[in-house]
């Protein structure tokens, strides 16, 4: 691509939607990459529309041009999944920040895709209602990129992922058409589910403008304790304890293997331990329901009967909702992860019967691989969902990665297990796609591609 | 079609898959066309095939012999979504019966696709666990045809819809490949999800031979309550009543307008009154909780409240098993719309807002348009899911039912209400298929059929 070219590029896209609205390949590079990430984007032009038909229009000249368009979120991701190339168009959502309704009777959201989450969460509390989805990046990550990859989170165990909230979306096609398909209904079996086609995609099947979400009651009480098992078995016997126990309650159940609790509960973290620091796995466990006096009774009946059955053997019981609130600052000080080295930071997904031997074979085998590193493993038991922090100095990263990967990744495929649980695939886990999916599932996506695709100019090089 | 050719399809088939797995033309036009049907199956030949690999051979064959498949699960489906032609081949799973896997620990179930619903809820019970899809024809439906048809039921506010219960699922496409997506977490954005792609489009893109499904705790307590609201506000408001103090436990929502209510609590139903006959709307409520105690605590503070803010004005409460049973029994007594005349039913879905407008304009303008009649009007109000009923005489049915379909459907259109809020479109709705979708959102399933099954073959002109 030549300079003359690239001009062309800003030029033209500024004839269809504005001056300021479209950043040429100098102004794109000055925008950082994304979350954690040291480098900046780049691309022939970044285009920022402010509406559906804006979009379209935008999407339908790179079709003509054959200019291939990588769509922008809140850059939130961890997979590399928004890299663009400097001869392709990003085109971000930041100018469609509208929240175009809240139906309280109805229970739905409609909104554009460049709202962000937290902004969602406030407005959705002023009517007593609640977007359930929950993640740390929420100030950032938009609904819409949360839709594109279909965004799991802290709650998912109660309330499902983002493909569950979606009631309907719009999406604007690879050729510019507009299919718009705004259901507001829970219940609708009238042909195929189109959203799916776009729900968790990133952004490879077409670019969504617009979503009608889910919103649910408002919970009105919480309960949360920080507590201890003193071997695996347990913690998974702690699971179905609380789900059943909890009778429909149950909001999140997140565990941290030992070196995790202790470098959240030690400074230089700010956090202090609930509970002591010697055990080898820790539960933090909330149950959100309506009635303090009745929920507060049933969470402590439940914590007993884990105690006197052994499931248990040291427990924090949150008291207030600052000790709730101290609770899930543990949890997600991730941050903790960046001293002293670089993280290389996993998503994946395994049946609970085989997390323990997974995690125990990791830590056994990963010094004999890599030499001198951290280790640290948390996450959305629950959901079966683990993420593996493997920290090595900084100036080794870039050798050991493959090394580290392979280490991660290649003992799921025994258990089928995933690569991505919920940050999804982009760049980064490409390579390793086959271990979690099958020849004739990668051929199947491939044929969705080419039909919504032909010309393979979305998000192109993405998961496939 | 000639005589010979049937032959032809007849021996081919049972020289793949047996002799006594394939019925010929006559003994497959012996057999019952389905639930509430007087008519018979019509098939050049009707093959049971026992494994995922059985079908992978007939629908190679087929498919290069150019000879179109209709599948079979426990034909409960309303919407003619199962009807075969004279040509065309039968595929039943009905020989695929096996539940290969309860896995306590995951709470994963993995089945064939023609194992009924009720032998799957049985066998999820000895261990303490539950599937939570539940439907009238649960003796007979199957698991494959609730994946692929979307079932959804009693408890969808709680537990959602089939769609939500399907971890993974293995299908085989129209040229015989077998695509086996068999994930069994909860969690996994590896790439599209190409189950969605399968579950809810009614077989016309592949056939759903093996299901991975996600199993809860069993619910160890249940709350119930028949109630009467004077007016469909207080009906609307009770569900979020309801809905915030249960606190995630309220497990259905069923309203009845009156007529309904009166036809299924007098001879000769044999249900009885469990509060007078003249309110106009009446909604049976359950929670399904894990405390005895504390759940009926929860539930009678609810109903306490409800009734001070007048939301509801008289109410029969469970007080034992057996009432909950009898309560259920008035809910499904749908038999009782087929005396004295030919029930005509419809499943739509609309938002809450504007059901009591639509409603009445129904009742207001039905008789204009179609003379004597009975209308019932009962339903899923909590996922905005009303079955309608229009009672005819039986010489005036096929007179009668395009007016009334049309009264009943076009409405619709003005609010983006669903022609199928759980049915499915088959052959009966696909007229109608417009008025809950657009001309772009139907040309995109028209890609997506394409790219799926491009000669066609699966169960050619459902739904589209």
């Amino acid at each position: 691509m030549t300079g003359d070219n690239e001009v062309d590029i800003v030029a033209s896209l500024r004839s269809l939607i504005g001056e300021n609205a479209v950043l040429d390949a100098a102004d794109t590079a000055s925008r950082g990459a994304g979350i954690w990430r040291p480098d900046h984007l780049q691309a022939a032009a970044l285009a920022r529309p402010a509406s559906t038909e804006e979009v379209a229009q935008v999407l339908r000249w790179c079709h003509t041009n054959r200019i291939s368009v990588v769509t922008h979120g809140g850059l939130t991701g961890l997979v590399r999944g928004a890299d663009a190339e400097p001869d392709q168009v990003i085109l971000s959502l930041e100018r469609m920040r509208a929240i175009e309704e809240i139906n309280p009777q109805q229970r739905t959201a409609t909104v554009q895709a460049g709202v962000t989450l937290q902004t969602l969460q406030e407005a959705a509390e002023e009517h007593h209602l609640m977007f359930p989805l929950d993640l740390g990046a929420r100030g950032t990550a938009t609904l819409g990129g949360n839709a594109a990859t279909n965004a799991g989170g802290n709650r998912v165990i109660r309330y499902g992922m983002m493909r569950d909230m979606v009631l309907g979306l719009e999406a604007v096609l690879a050729d510019g058409t507009v299919v718009s398909s705004m259901n507001h209904l829970i219940k609708n079996n009238a042909g195929y589910d189109l959203k799916q086609l776009f729900i968790g995609s990133e952004g490879t099947l077409g670019v969504i403008t617009r979503l009608v979400l889910r919103l649910r009651e408002e919970a009105i009480t919480r309960n949360m304790a920080f507590v201890a098992c003193d071997n695996f078995s347990h913690v998974a016997g702690f699971l179905r304890h609380m789900d059943r126990n909890l009778g429909g309650t149950l909001s999140a159940f997140e565990a941290m293997w030992r070196e995790y609790y202790c470098l959240v509960t030690s400074p230089p973290a700010r956090g202090k331990p609930p509970i002591a620091q010697d055990y080898p796995f820790y539960v933090l466990v909330e149950s959100q329901g309506a009635d303090r006096e009745l929920d507060t009774q049933r969470f402590n009946n439940a914590m007993e009967s884990a105690f006197e059955s052994g499931l248990i053997v040291d427990a924090a019981i949150s008291q207030s909702e600052s000790d709730c609130e101290d609770f899930w600052g543990l949890r997600d000080d991730v941050e903790q992860t960046m001293h002293t080295g670089f993280p290389i930071v996993f998503d994946i997904s395994l049946p609970i019967a085989e997390m323990h031997k997974y995690t125990s074979t990791l830590q056994d085998t990963l010094g004999a691989a890599i030499g001198k590193h951290k280790l640290w493993i948390f996450g959305h038991l629950g959901d079966g969902n683990l993420h593996v922090i493997v920290q090595v100095p900084p100036e080794e990263h870039t050798r050991l990665r493959p090394m580290i990967e392979q280490q991660v990744y290649a003992p799921l495929a025994a258990f089928q297990g995933s690569v991505s649980a919920e940050h999804g695939i982009g760049l980064e886990k490409k390579p390793y796609l086959g271990i979690s999916r099958s020849d004739t599932e990668i051929a199947l996506m491939r044929s969705m591609k080419a039909a919504l695709d032909p010309t393979g100019m979305l998000n192109p090089g993405k998961i496939l």
